[in-house]
């Protein structure tokens, strides 16, 4: 059980050569899960794949640094409705498969970064179902006891990442596809907003909605390979996608706003319940604030999911195929695929109408919070549980997943304990979209809070594996020092862009403050001094990166922004001055500031 | 026949009141239009309406200035499926007639500008038709030749307009029902780009492609009113809208590319081929670039509007009344809606993943130009070609305006000459979504360099009237000095931004350039000069103003962006240099620029 982070230290110590590491993985693969029949997996890499594959990581590393390759020789499988070239796509129906021409894009950019391909995982059928047991390759038992459903539709990438087969692995999430696999084996089930990654290459199910997913046992880990699938410019120019490309944001501002429903079901025996509550009750520990938010539009718009016109569009890509092949299907699947024949384009429109209502409810709930925190799932069904009631303890499931897509969020679900039967127990945390990394960072510190065991393994992560160190690039910290702090009379050029209070504090000790002569209103100089410098009050304040430009051009000469000390040492942009101003203006560094400045102004 | 701004300049003067020119438009009305059964109109104002409305007026202008007010006193027209509070709304449908409880969204905000609703106007009913005829209330005539199509379906509201009964007007245009007619009626046609302006209170043709658009004599008066009726976030934290805000740009980098397509098909005897290689012709005198493109992916789209699902939307909205009062429909339209119940969800899915198909064709003509210029209409039907022929002559005219919606593009009808039987012709220039204020832009110098009458007039605009002055807050311009000029080492970071090159220049001669001590790359600080400055070698950037916040990221003390004065007097953006940091750095003005310093070093 290795994560990404540390297997890409141990390459990069020289411990352990990708040739090895790789060739010892398929061997267990082989020996151990295709020796026992182990239903996860649809097809496994050939020794022929294998070493061409490496061959064509030899030759990566001699174009780039490994530190440019940022999967450097991991190890990881897809969902058998992903195209890989030289491989069979099945979607789980034999009498389907095709061989793709290339690779499906998310696939080829994951290869360009250096990552190997060992095998394609099972489904539920064309990705129709949340439990894992509609495959003619067999029910994939969930790991931790198989008397208990796996989760699908990506059961097989579920399987396999949480036994350390791979290091992660690719899943497709339309209706909740890689989250209740991901919850229900106690790893990282991450769904991007819809529009960051590209679905070129993928057998589609409501094409309008899929994702594609990541699977990993921490989200430090799902944040690499996030950054390394997501869309560019350059692919739109060739890839018809239903979504713009999002604007993503990385972090959230602390402390971060979560909310939580206030009130939520649970189908089960209470157990969920609990779990639930423990959970929300251990992540007071992290810089949060709860909130309550009504998640009923969000529930409501789940239900036109499955029970309205988007089942069509299942029907709109297998129709062909459904008609030369009935008996091809699942049954379960096939009953599903067959209703989306009977809605009319009138009702499509219609079900469009009344989410774009439920949007506007749901936009109660967004002005409260940065993120919803709900259980991955409602319950843990058994296979026992599946056989007696098939469709219903399927759709079931989705309560927490099926709107997500439709209202173009994205999710990170979360290990988040056991239940007393020792099941594991997950939670997502649902974003608007644009924000996943910034998920994925808040996903990361909850690992690090809870300190759980990975996958089905009693192995735990270090605090550096679990760690992310996002860059914030979506804002600035700008210091203020005169007309702009709060109460005076240019403070509004910070509010209409957004820009957040953070703190009062002081410069450095290192510089002078000058009232600047003939400006309206009155602005002072703020001037890094060689010698005999004094601290300033200053206030920071973040302001979103995109409305710098239009700030800046607010600001008249001689002002300027540049880079500011603070007395605490480190360093933000705010205000400068240039020398030519100072020339004869009054220096009032010794008043501290520019509110004493202007209260001596107006006494 | 008078335009908004000339209007507004006489009321700023005193040399009218708006009570005073009120009251003689209203009469204008009531004894020209209405004594003649002018089938504009479907409602004109009481004079209990009129005398509220100006006492509204009195009001606002007591809390405001005028020049808060950007629509004092001026008239203007709404097409009668716009909601407004005690006026029926009909869809030109009289047995469908309600009263609403509120005001369009963009009904209040043009009356919360000060404008004066003066009447609504006729329509092709539920706003189905191109052609003006499909209403129980009478077929417009064009205001030019009776014998001529009005065009539609926003007939009325472009009539009135054209005769200067209203200085503006406002209709909705879903598959060009604000172009045709705009272009027949020799004025201008604005449609936004979906998502800029609100359809609360706007009966639904296509809800998910449905705009409001605006009718005026001149671009310049158009780029008013539609600021006026922009969307805020405000708005939308209530409405349930289609589609996003879109961001805005407020005008393009000259010389503006103009697509012209490389084939184009025309439904007449030749009359507007010629007057389309005319007005191309007389375009060339503005500050623009012409390429070829291929616009057949546009055309292909466009036949999915009326051939296709979206269809369905008509009956969606239409189906219960249809029920109940089979016999209350214009004939053509019964005939159209009703289709709409044919199509089922798969056909609807399935077109729109076609056209997301086409919209990847049409991007190869995007890479090559800003705006697309076509023929607003292939030809100008006859009320007697459409007597014969009701829905095909209908269908043919909107080859050029069909796809606009589904491609989520915006669009302005202009004026372009005459025809030689003396019939207005029109053009429409269209550019990607946001563009709207910058198409206006280019839409205004083309009026000041055709020269045409205004509308159903002898009167010609003066320059003054025709001229937009956006300020362009959509980009800076940034003069840079040292490390980031062409080919030097930080060059990059512009170009990673999209900054376009604009000039090589040198600053105001009051500057000095230093070679600051320890930095990597090396760098020099330009400061102003209190005496003995120099000009100093520039080269200046336009940067999106989105952009400067990552770009002032990047940029270590001492530097940092202020304002710069160029050799000609004007200011731009800059990198300015804080004066601790020129203490003993070499002073290398007298080199007049970063590059000869730079090779002394090399050398």
């Amino acid at each position: 059980m290795i994560t990404i982070k540390e297997l890409l230290l141990r390459y990069q110590s020289g411990e352990i050569t990708p040739q090895k590491y790789i060739l010892d993985a398929i061997n267990t693969i082989r020996t151990i899960s295709l020796e026992a029949k182990d239903p996860a997996w649809i097809s496994v890499a050939t020794d022929a794949q294998i070493s061409q594959q490496l061959k064509n990581l030899e030759l990566l590393s001699k174009e780039k640094s490994i530190a440019q390759l940022p999967l450097y020789g991991i190890p990881f499988a897809i969902k058998d409705n992903i195209d890989a070239y030289e491989w069979e796509t099945t979607a789980a129906c034999p009498d389907f498969a095709f061989k793709p021409e290339k690779n499906a894009t998310v696939v080829q950019k994951l290869m360009d970064a250096g990552a190997i391909l060992l095998g394609k995982t099972n489904l539920d059928q064309f990705a129709t179902g949340l439990v894992g047991t509609r495959s003619p390759y067999g029910a994939v038992p969930n790991t931790f006891d198989p008397k208990y459903v796996s989760g699908g539709s990506s059961s097989g990438s579920a399987s396999v990442v949480a036994r350390g087969l791979v290091c992660f692995s690719l899943g497709t999430d339309t209706a909740g596809s890689g989250r209740i696999p991901a919850a229900f084996n106690n790893i990282v089930g991450t769904k991007p907003t819809p529009g960051l990654v590209s679905t070129e290459g993928v057998f589609p199910a409501c094409k309008s909605l899929d994702c594609v997913s990541i699977m990993t046992l921490t989200a430090a880990d799902a944040n690499i390979v996030l950054d390394v699938m997501k869309s560019n410019a350059q692919d739109r120019a060739t890839e018809a996608q239903f979504h713009p490309i999002p604007k993503t944001i990385s972090s959230f501002v602390r402390p971060i706003q979560i909310g939580i429903p206030s009130s939520c079901q649970f189908l089960d025996d209470g157990s969920y319940q609990k779990s639930f509550h423990k959970a929300i009750e251990n992540a007071k520990g992290l810089d949060v604030e709860f909130v309550q938010v009504d998640i009923d539009p969000f529930v409501k718009a789940g239900k036109l999911l499955y029970d309205g016109p988007w089942v069509a569009e299942r029907f709109a890509v297998t129709e062909d195929f459904l008609n030369s092949h009935p008996d091809s299907f699942d049954p379960s699947v096939k009953k599903i695929v067959q209703s989306g024949s009977l809605f009319t384009a009138a009702q499509g429109f219609r079900a469009i109408y009344q989410l774009k209502e439920l949007e506007i409810e749901a936009k109660k709930a967004w002005a409260k919070c940065d993120v919803i925190l709900v259980p991955s799932a409602p319950n843990h069904p058994t296979l026992e549980d599946l056989k007696n009631n098939p469709i219903l303890k399927n759709s079931e499931l989705g309560m927490y997943t099926n709107f997500v897509n439709l209202m173009r969020l994205c999710a990170v679900a979360v290990p988040a304990g056991f239940t007393e039967a020792g099941m594991p127990f997950g939670i997502t945390l649902i974003a608007q979209e644009g924000s996943d990394n910034a998920l994925l960072e808040l996903a990361a510190q909850w690992q690090l809070l809870f300190g759980l065991t990975l996958g089905k393994s009693t192995t735990k992560a270090s605090p550096a594996e679990l760690t992310i160190n996002n860059n914030n690039h979506d804002s600035i910290e700008i210091a203020v020092v005169g007309a702009h702090l709060k109460g005076m009379p240019l403070h509004s050029q910070l509010t209409e862009r957004n820009a957040r209070f953070l703190k009062s504090c002081k410069s450095a000790k290192s510089y002078r403050l000058f009232a600047l002569p003939n400006t309206t209103p009155p602005k002072p100089g703020l001037v890094k001094a060689s010698s005999n410098g004094s601290a300033i009050d200053l206030e920071v304040y973040r302001m979103p990166a995109a409305e710098v430009g239009s700030f800046l051009g607010l600001i008249p000469a001689p002002l300027g922004l540049g880079s500011i000390e603070l007395d605490d040492g480190s360093w933000v942009k705010g205000f400068i001055c240039e020398p030519y101003a100072i020339e004869g203006a009054k220096d009032i560094s010794d008043l501290g500031g520019w509110r004493p400045y202007i209260k001596q102004l107006e006494n």
